[in-house]
């Protein structure tokens, strides 16, 4: 109660500046969702006016100052403490870049989305590629910033770009990670690849999007995400954002045929903003205590409700019964084994988030690989389309029959996103080592599952992983929750269970 | 080409500021249309934030220098010359409003209207009585403010509310027109009364909201409204906002049997919409030449779609067919006479925005009496549900049932919006005065609006009104376009002709 006022007026600064941020989240979502094409020029000086004005904000000399003071205050109690600590990474990290570099890259952001969305609809990698030049040249510039003139010993501009998204991770920690999770995950793919597949017509039962609107926001609701601080829109590419307080907004995607995929997207992304409502935001909003620890954490929570919970059989005992009085047809009669097989076929496909649990990641590696690459000038933007045409030969065994459904796929680095990929696969090992801890704590969880009742689960989430926010690195709260770090072991032993179960 | 310094520094400075106004706009249009109830509060910090950064940047010292300058340089040209005479009262009127009043204003606009939706669901006044209380002395303040100490002989603190909306339009100026215009509806409306009114089924035929959508969208693409460049969505209170270049914006609402209203609405909201988009914004965004010149004149061009192309004859002999093509019911059969006399029934209703052509201007009159007499403290906020039934009672003879159909049901006051409500009326005297001009230049315009040939009236509103922005006063520009003052004749002569017409 008597923090000493350097402390308070830090907190007061930060709170101001996170209000700044959230209304500029809000323009990002707006052009994502109900922007009209016309408004993409006034909405790109829009952003870049606002980013400046955070970024100045971000870097006042006073939060400098007052980092000072309380790193010298010894009254402060732990979790001050930890605010310090995590303000003072991000201070430091944003007096590095200056504020032309700022407004720049958020212009490149906007205009380049826009420029992917036409190039991704024409299948023109051409449209795109003036872009993808501009944010490697400004990702370079900006780690080159952050590296502040001393990339370590084995270190390279890379890991620059990946620390703002992974603290603490470089490029050689995850070759390290993804290295042996490859080796292990390859011959199981290829095992899959010789078996029956069972039967996925019911995946692929086509409903109008209304209808499957209606069960996608069913389930996101059962799982406790709340749409009085809430909503879910749709967007050509689904994201989440927790804009602030009371104001959580995802966005999905249909299709005829997508039921499947759209009740997935709204776990995956229902997993994030259950996370976002979760942060202890209310009087904290703006210090790191209220803020997501990694996109790597982040990721796990959208994976474990997406895949953990979402494509486990227990799950559609409850969800069959429902599937099929909300969606009908061919799901009325559809047995709960039925449709847990069926939305759990391994095949390789051209499309990332379309793609199964097991080839997914190698997705991962392979954006990882090329943007790693591009960064360090190894791969030239305009070499992009074939490289990334030969890696899908070999590492999926596919033939990319045009640019849309290859390196155009994504919208991360239209919006100078390098260095973002690798956090899904981080997320998809947390989410399994997570999940694992999540059992031993919750015996009976799979019979909760059954009867669709997720609270326990969230309830644990929310103790274990939300209130914390970035009180602990990502590293500290894989081994405070679950006894280790970071490694392959249970997503595999999680995945060689999923391919017993479905293929026999 | 060869503008000195100054103008060009002044005019790059309007441009920035416009493009942060038009991110509040933004925020503005995502809080009536998509954000989630519980993102109110953090909502009215961004707007609050917002609208602190805005006004500071319009009360930059420096405009006032460029000014200075500007108004001694004898090169600048006319068009130069009337930005820098509008720019100046902007700046004039800005610098006296202190920026703790503006942030304040913009929180109680933000939470007062939060609260307004709450006490109109529940229609209890005794909800929103603080926040009018609040909205009444926030505007004394405010009126003081723009006084400097100085209100004219004859002029009151209303004036200076008033003058904001219209400039250089006042209380006694108002008074002046709307008295005889009163003592010539009053008996025109008695005439009705008395009359047998025809069949008005037609116009409350029941359809699907989605139906309604589609209609009232085809019709405001007829109009002329750009898509590429704008959208028109769902809220509580329709509006229109002009965005930005690129980026015009109106809202609609449905009700079940209300598909001659959204009809309506999409044809006023688009008429503003269509003011917006011919601005000349594309390199005068944020001067005044590129900005409406009152909201009168705003209302002229949304009223002229409305009511005077909207219910007139000619138009439903295009529209018929069109409406049983795309509704379809009883709508497939009815002859376009039998449509236009539906949609004109003058009756009495508690709703000033569902009330026909006649009574509408009954409603501004009762608002406008009654703000001036709160801002004039001869009226208490909470005294004002009995004077405002007792009003309904004597000018419209109706019983107000609740105050959700009575003095809650306007969004303005709760916005903050006081000496907003006699423009509409203003609007509705110029959009009859503007198109009897436009009959003259446009002597076949009956057969075209029957072909549903819209363009040429647009392009006669886009050359004498859109295209001018600020040049010319209100005032000024009436007497351009019609050769007269602003009186009540032309809108007399119109709505006699049409009760003519309708009830025979």
């Amino acid at each position: 109660m008597t923090q000493p006022r350097a402390y308070d007026e830090l907190c007061s600064m930060l709170r101001d500046t996170a209000v700044l941020d959230s209304a500029q989240r809000v323009l990002a979502y707006d052009q994502e969702t109900v922007m009209p094409e016309g408004g993409a020029g006034l909405r790109s000086q829009q952003l870049e006016m606002m980013s400046a004005l955070v970024h100045k904000k971000r870097t006042d000399a006073r939060i400098g100052e007052l980092l000072s003071a309380c790193e010298k205050d010894a009254s402060l109690d732990e979790a001050a403490r930890a605010n310090v600590r995590e303000v003072r990474r991000d201070y430091d990290r944003a007096t590095r870049l200056p504020t032309d570099l700022v407004a720049e890259m958020a212009r490149c952001s906007s205009l380049g989305m826009h420029a992917w969305k036409e190039a991704r609809a024409k299948s023109d990698f051409s449209v795109f590629l003036p872009w993808l030049e501009k944010t490697v040249e400004l990702s370079r510039r900006k780690a080159e910033c952050y590296a502040n003139g001393r990339v370590p010993a084995g270190g390279e501009l890379y890991d620059f770009l990946l620390d703002e998204y992974e603290p603490g991770m470089t490029a050689a920690a995850t070759r390290a990670v993804f290295g042996p999770f490859r080796a292990a995950l390859v011959p199981l793919i290829e095992k899959v690849a010789k078996s029956k597949a069972p039967d996925e017509l019911l995946a692929h039962a086509e409903y109008p999007v209304e209808r499957q609107a209606a069960f996608a926001t069913m389930v996101s609701k059962q799982m406790g995400f709340d749409y009085a601080t809430g909503r879910m829109d749709v967007s050509t590419h689904p994201f989440c954002d927790g804009i602030g307080p009371g104001d959580t907004r995802m966005t999905n995607r249909y299709r005829p045929d997508g039921w499947a995929d759209s009740l997935g997207t709204a776990m995956h992304e229902g997993g994030h903003a259950l996370y976002e409502q979760g942060l202890p935001k209310g009087d904290r909003f703006g210090q790191p205590l209220a803020e997501a620890v990694s996109l790597g954490i982040h990721e796990s929570q959208s994976r474990l409700w997406e895949n953990l919970v979402g494509r486990s059989r227990a799950f559609w005992t409850w969800a069959a019964p429902k599937a099929g009085e909300m969606l009908g047809g061919v799901l009325k009669s559809a047995a709960p084994d039925a449709i847990h097989k069926a939305v759990n076929i391994v095949r390789p496909n051209f499309i990332r988030v379309e793609s199964d649990e097991l080839t997914y990641n190698l997705h991962i590696m392979l954006r990882f690989d090329l943007e790693r690459a591009m960064v360090a000038e190894e791969l030239s933007p305009k070499d992009l389309p074939g490289e990334w045409n030969r890696r899908v030969k070999s590492d999926l065994g596919l033939t990319v029959p045009d640019d849309r459904r290859g390196c155009l796929q994504d919208v991360h680095w239209s919006m100078g996103l390098v260095g973002y990929f690798p956090t899904y696969t981080f997320g998809n090992l947390y989410s399994a080592q997570f999940w694992e801890a999540a059992q031993r704590d919750l015996p009976e969880r799979d019979a909760m599952l059954g009867r669709g009742e997720f609270a326990p689960v969230l309830d644990w989430l929310r103790r274990n992983i939300h209130a914390h926010g970035r009180r602990y690195s990502a590293g500290e709260l894989c081994q405070r929750v679950t006894g280790k770090p970071l490694t392959h072991d249970a997503l595999m032993r999680h995945l060689e269970r999923k391919v017993a179960a479905v293929y026999g």
